[in-house]
């Protein structure tokens, strides 16, 4: 049994846990009633489960050649189904109306998006890159040019990419050197290198959209001095088609030790024709909208990987027979018992559901926020909207791309020697998860951006806002008997969270490196306090259906899982505070040569 | 600069740490004055870095070939640095003279493993097979047999191969089906299928020796039907030189994830001409004499391994230009700063050192528990010796390879981009150090190892010599103010070894599986508290160098990682505690279809 898609899960999260029928006045919700939303998110798992995850496999195996001429091939079988893709409409599913989009709520999307992420993550990045160029044109692109691009990359029939990175310029992108010359017509000539461009190159789409960073000639120095152009693989002709072709190409394929399916390239701009998106010097600005899309996308996959992962283990776990349970023959007349029985084997499969299943609780919860951002008519719902969506992203792309590799290796562990070996999926979704804790900016530049602009921004609003609503829910359902224990952890954790803000605010002061010294681990807290509320939520909701009489044991098994979060995972918050405490003195005390 | 080896911090450990010098009344120690340790391990190194190191790549971009006749080549250079080991005389480090062997110590035999499974894990695993088929034979073998075949697997000159997996029995090796039938001339004829024998066929070595677990025709069915043979794929002649070819085979390669310059294979025994080692249907006790021998070996290998990913990642953070210090730019002249001062990414470093000196302490100071164990004339010591070897085998083992595995992930983070790619080393030292966890006993199966047969044995003796141990030390040196520190930890994490090991006397009782619920976090409760133990060792040591005027920053750094590992590594045991408390009942609480 390969990939079986959690709509269950989804629709459980949507109507009695994010209770998204509330926002019915809202755009977007408005035309997605729950049994609406049960018909789209059970033909995107079937899409999925049918088209996707077959196909997984082959994309690790063959991956994407690189021809002679620059051209990239994917591997059999990506064409075909992207095709399907883009006429099934799933690339629109979020985007806006007024450019062919459905419209839908961010929080379906997402849903959906989980499912093509598990179901192949090499592929399912295709398509999320384009929505991150779509959401760079859309926010910062002219009208003309929202016009010319964003129908074609909202429906997939074009592809889009983010051309960040180059040999000398990471995390920095003030190193910087593409040049741009402004040319008589308005346009701009782009020259220079990039690396590791995902979706660079590849025979999916008719034509490929790069958004490029780049230095107008005598900008200033810095960050301070870098521009956003889109530099099509096509220049769109006087009827919006592909027409001349551009000096922008492909000069190979980076090796690397996962998704081999997407195609992450080395692209060359020689002198090639670009137009300027919003205002000169200010790209990076319009670049981070794009990326804080992309960063919330990554928390997704990780969580995505780490689900896609944990159904292989659990699976494998039911079908494989070695020893014996401790507490009596599960299986007598068997050979042995199957290793799920084996108390090590639970914990695995267990620590990995109490994550995943809150996880992805957290993810929507933020996305919804951030749908609210957008379209509620409250002032104040909006502006706490976008603190939550500005505070929250690093937390989730980094929180869930490292706990879904670590599930991704306890997958792993639960195969034993099978896991190891190429002929079971455990071995992709750890090689594959991997790059989730380094791309869209890496985990610590996550914890960094936390600590250092998300947590101060505003006097501290955004995260007073959260313990506030934490606090809030504590006193609000702490006296019923059957939530108190999610309560109390909460309280707990919250706690522990506010003397962590505090003491990173008393010690980042007087020395900055004390406050990045624990931002890792502060944001390990953070992510724990998050999964204590969301497990809070999910236990009121199936608490709710209980007491209502749903003898469905879905409800009751939410409870278990909630209970086993609070007694085997939160006891980490503890020690992620004691290590936040501990600054930076001895972690910076050691000479460059002592290393 | 690729690996280093680590010779200086091996010799702090032999000569101040564990002060070996006090053991030259012992034979072996006898015969290894420090400068000749000194000498043997710098030439060691020279090998490992030189020979070895090189070959690391190669191996793993190239990997085993099968080819049409059954035959395996290793990867180019493999066999001729494997020619230079064997007439280096590094196979026999360890081995016992009376059949060739140099006769030196244990700890010193794993200074030298520990190089060679950095330079190149996959060529290393070739040798430690052979010496692990070299110690059961040693251990159970006849006279005869040790004639004939301990001189040629202590020098190298034979391979050695533990046959113990087939397709529907991994750990649970009572399920074995291969059968052995006796011969008239007193051998057997041993009949089939075993799957992921590592070193099963290869080119290096002129013949090798299988050690095959099967079932004598009529024995006892699960483990007590085992017996243990002898399967050579050349039979010795009379002369005691490779004769006729048997009917062992290669049928073909593993693909797995990492280790591909060492050759897993698929093993078929066809009527194969085998000899008893030892008693009938007592295989499975002298197979363990070796796993137990490789258990240890893996746990250096993922220290191992660790080190050598840690060492690429320190020179990549000394190199990487990229961003600024927060306090002020570290180098003015550049276009930014190494990224070695980013906090986030000394943490990964620091978290690295701090496991890793202590670590290979650990597996020092036990693997000189095992020298003692052998040779000591007090029976009290050589009882201790054999008590911890028994208690802290499953300990290191598991400890270690997980730890080894999240230092190489760690490694990989700090490249960013650059790790993912297959052009720098850290991808390989990922891949490679993963199978650590699984093999000779899943991490899951020490842990059992560890709560359900160590812990108890002898009343909970050797548990109870290694507080009682600790508590001396602690008594002793508690009154120092430098050591203060160290002393306070120590103490803190054998109380809470102590609460979480009458948790488990108590609970496991009732419900066996309580014990093992929390045994891979005891597991981990107790690593942690070797560590602390091993720190202040350490810190007793290079305290008393400084005290004597040694102004030498080694020392002084020292003290600097051993309060980072007290700071900001120790704290994780009282989660551990916690997860231990919780017991059995959530953690099993789920019905098998919930899963």
């Amino acid at each position: 049994m390969s990939y079986q898609p959690p709509v269950r899960e989804h629709l459980f999260l949507l109507r009695d846990v994010l209770q998204i029928e509330k926002y019915a006045n809202l755009p977007g919700f408005a035309d997605a009633p729950l049994d609406l939303v049960e018909q789209i998110l059970t033909e995107a798992a079937k899409f999925s489960a049918e088209v996707l995850a077959p196909l997984n496999s082959v994309g690790d195996k063959i991956g994407c050649t690189w021809n002679a001429d620059g051209s990239v091939t994917t591997a059999p079988g990506f064409k075909e189904a992207y095709k399907q893709f883009v006429e099934g409409g799933w690339p629109a599913l979020g985007a806006d109306p007024q450019y062919g989009g459905q419209g839908l709520p961010a929080v379906i999307a997402m849903a959906s998006s989980e499912m093509s992420s598990s179901a192949n993550m090499s592929f399912s990045m295709y398509p999320g890159l384009t929505h991150g160029a779509y959401t760079a044109i859309h926010h910062g692109g002219s009208d003309a040019q929202k016009q010319l691009y964003l129908p074609k990359l909202a429906s997939g029939q074009w592809g889009g990419t983010m051309n960040l990175t180059e040999p000398q310029c990471g995390t920095d992108l003030g190193l910087i050197r593409t040049k741009a010359t402004p040319a008589a017509d308005g346009s701009y000539r782009v020259t220079g290198q990039k690396i590791w461009i995902s979706s660079g190159e590849h025979d999916l789409a008719e034509n490929i959209i790069h958004l490029v960073l780049a230095r107008i000639e005598g900008a200033p120095a810095g960050t301070r001095g870098i521009s956003l152009f889109i530099v099509p693989k096509f220049l769109p002709d006087a009827e919006g088609k592909p027409g001349q072709r551009n000096s922008v190409h492909c000069l190979g394929l980076e090796e690397k030790m996962g998704i081999h399916g997407s195609a992450t390239c080395v692209m060359s701009h020689e002198e090639a024709v670009g137009w300027l998106v919003g205002e000169e010097n200010r790209g990076l600005a319009l670049m981070f909208v794009m990326m804080n899309e992309e960063r919330l996308g990554v928390g997704m996959q990780g969580l995505a990987q780490g689900e896609a992962a944990y159904q292989a283990a659990a699976q494998f776990a039911k079908e494989r027979l070695q020893g014996r349970s401790l507490t009596g023959p599960k299986n007598p007349d068997g050979p042995a018992d199957p290793i799920l029985v084996h108390p090590d084997v639970r914990r695995m499969l267990m620590d990995a559901k109490a994550v995943l299943e809150a996880g992805r609780a957290f993810l929507f919860w933020t996305a919804l926020h951030g749908d609210l951002a957008q379209s509620d008519p409250d002032d104040g719902v909006r502006q706490k909207g976008e603190d939550y969506m500005a505070l929250l992203t690093p937390v989730l792309k980094a929180f869930f791309t490292e706990r879904g590799f670590q599930i991704a290796s306890d997958a792993m562990q639960v195969h034993g020697g099978s896991g190891f070996t190429e002929h079971f999926p455990a071995s992709q979704y750890l090689r594959d998860s991997r790059i989730t804790m380094i791309y869209e900016g890496t985990n610590g530049v996550q914890a960094l951006d936390l600590v250092g602009r998300k947590l101060p921004a505003n006097g501290g609003r955004a995260v007073s806002a959260f313990m506030a609503e934490i606090d809030a829910w504590v006193d609000a359902n702490g006296g019923d008997a059957a939530l108190r224990p999610f309560a109390d952890g909460l309280a707990l954790v919250r706690g522990q969270l506010q003397e962590a803000t505090m003491w990173l605010m008393q010690n980042g002061f007087s020395n900055p490196d004390n406050a990045i010294a624990g931002s890792a681990d502060y944001l390990r807290l953070f992510g724990l306090t998050g999964l204590a509320y969301m497990w809070a939520l999910i236990a009121k909701a199936a608490s709710a259906r209980i007491a209502g009489g749903d003898a469905d044991p879905f409800y009751a098994n939410k409870l278990v899982v909630g209970r086993y979060f609070l007694e085997r995972v939160l006891p980490d918050a503890g020690a992620a505070l004691a290590k936040v405490k501990a600054g930076a003195a001895t972690m910076m005390a050691l000479p460059a040569e002592a290393f």
